[in-house]
């Protein structure tokens, strides 16, 4: 078996098809040593496949289902009902070993559902969280955690992202001692609610985490911090106010005079960091395996952006040095 | 006593009479029927007074006390001891009917206590809410509540701020029939916490309401909706977030060259109705008068708009009408 392999999900996203293999034929065409199998429902994959040549492709494996996970399916039904869909087939790919890491751009719940039952969390993690890059003020990266897979967490389990960002941080970012912020509505001690207020006074005591304090929503993009803790609900939000900034003001109204058209084209270029096709790609850590969310609305660019994630996931064993991170910080020390 | 009268935390916010005095200044020269009623540290407060000739105006009257509300200050420990503070005065100003309005941008979680004790919650209303203005792509605004006063929200808190944005959309947009959004994860039924799901069956129940479905974090400034409604956690950090967003587009760091530097002029110009300096000004609602939560930061203009804002709702009576409201949808029928 060779050793980059990935997984994809075809079918995921509002686009299916249309947007994931534009992508996937560009993520081979840019690394020679991937290897990529593809998951999804024959009549609608099968003219794409043709079009853009992977029907035939040295490196490419092709295995149809006959379902699909849509947005509107709750978590539970997908699970027991949905167990030929390409969801599902892509992550028993990575249970089987046939491939390293996973990509789909479909159903966050249902994907985090069939991730843990197929994949498991590492040991001393609770559930998976959906982590992502946000881009900075001074350049580069932060990572925000929990970004939607996780509504309501209690304070245990916002200490066992910060232990997880900080070992992301570490082997995606390149940061050997990552900050830890947590998000809050203010950075003075009394405030935030209860979870939160715990967290804090818990990641004071972890061994060996550099733990910054409060960070409030202004801060997400200030460089003050490489890794921003918060529940599922908030990140979420925050994810896509940022989002919705940025699409604001990066002018989805037509300009009508020449100057206004290359301003924005001045713009468009400078901010393009900011840009939610350019930055797309949350990860679900925390599992025994690299399984990659794409956003539902990406683009190819953006798709693209989430295999290539995928990739450096894999070079990086990402699980397994969050395994040693909980290995080493057990839980009645890191948890109380 | 005068019909427009507005009694001013003259300490509050990072910068105390720096900037709220000069913003007092613009108000009382903008508007020739405003009253001010000004409470803070003499030794503080007096000297720009004196620089901006407010110690001897005829529309002002300037009431000194000994205390005054620190961020790090817990609201129980400020509604038992700063009883004398500018931000307790100026409330209980507003109790007394000396003054219609307030404003301060002290300690969120303190106003909301004091104001609670001082001047009760409408009918009906369990707990005040704070709201601000979002500016929309296609122009004007949209509503937001709650932004920090409440942390967690049952569902009928939700419901509950549903109601009192409606009414601040009619009154304060002047639009006659608001469309009300629920923030999400997503926009299935089947997404988001138990809260959200149970107002949203509620929300749909509720007469006379234009309740339309769950918006995401990306929708905040789309114009699809004119009122959106949260717990005040996801409120605040959607909030500030998107001023993080703002102030990383419009340029912190200097710009080099000359075309750089106009271009970043040409942005700010266009972009200003996203500049918080702009759209400053949280409202908490509910209560029997009308409290304006400056942002701790704000500088003049920001300062000079929350004094503007208390004038127009008082113009419209906001808690008139959202005694009106909660009278004519009584707690059982909206409830259930």
């Amino acid at each position: 078996m060779p050793q980059l392999t990935v997984a994809l999900d075809m079918m995921g996203g509002d686009h299916g098809p249309s947007v994931t293999v534009p992508a996937a034929a560009q993520a081979l065409s840019l690394l020679p040593d991937l290897n990529l199998v593809l998951f999804g429902l024959e009549a609608e994959l099968s003219p794409w496949l043709r079009r853009f040549k992977l029907d035939s492709h040295s490196r490419v494996c092709v295995q149809y289902c006959s379902q699909q996970v849509g947005n509107e399916h709750k978590a539970a039904y997908a699970l027991r009902h949905l167990t030929d869909s390409s969801m599902r087939n892509a992550l028993d790919a990575l249970a089987s070993r046939r491939a390293h890491a996973c990509v789909s751009a479909g159903n966050t719940g249902a994907l985090m559902a069939m991730a843990m039952k197929t994949l498991n969390t590492l040991p001393g993690v609770d559930r998976p969280a959906l982590i992502t890059r946000m881009p900075q003020a001074g350049g580069g990266y932060a990572l925000l955690l929990d970004v939607g897979a996780n509504l309501c967490c209690g304070a245990e389990q916002l200490v066992q992202f910060a232990l997880m960002g900080e070992q992301a941080a570490r082997h995606i970012l390149g940061i050997s001692h990552p900050r830890i912020g947590l998000l809050n509505v203010g950075v003075e001690a009394n405030k935030g609610n209860e979870s939160v207020r715990e967290a804090a006074q818990r990641l004071q005591q972890v061994e060996g985490l550099h733990y910054t304090g409060y960070v409030e929503g202004d801060e997400l993009f200030s460089g003050r911090v490489d890794v921003i803790v918060c529940d599922g609900f908030v990140g979420n939000v925050a994810l896509k106010t940022s989002e919705g900034v940025a699409r604001l003001l990066l002018g989805q109204r037509q300009q009508r005079g020449f100057l206004s058209k290359m301003l924005m084209l001045w713009l468009k270029k400078r901010l393009s960091h900011l840009n939610p096709d350019q930055y797309n790609g949350a990860s679900l850590i925390g599992l025994r395996a690299s399984v990659v969310k794409s956003h539902g609305s990406a683009g190819s660019p953006a798709f693209l952006n989430a295999i290539l994630q995928a990739v450096s996931e894999i070079e990086h064993d990402l699980p397994a040095s969050i395994a040693h991170r909980f290995d080493t910080a057990p839980r009645d020390s890191h948890a109380r």
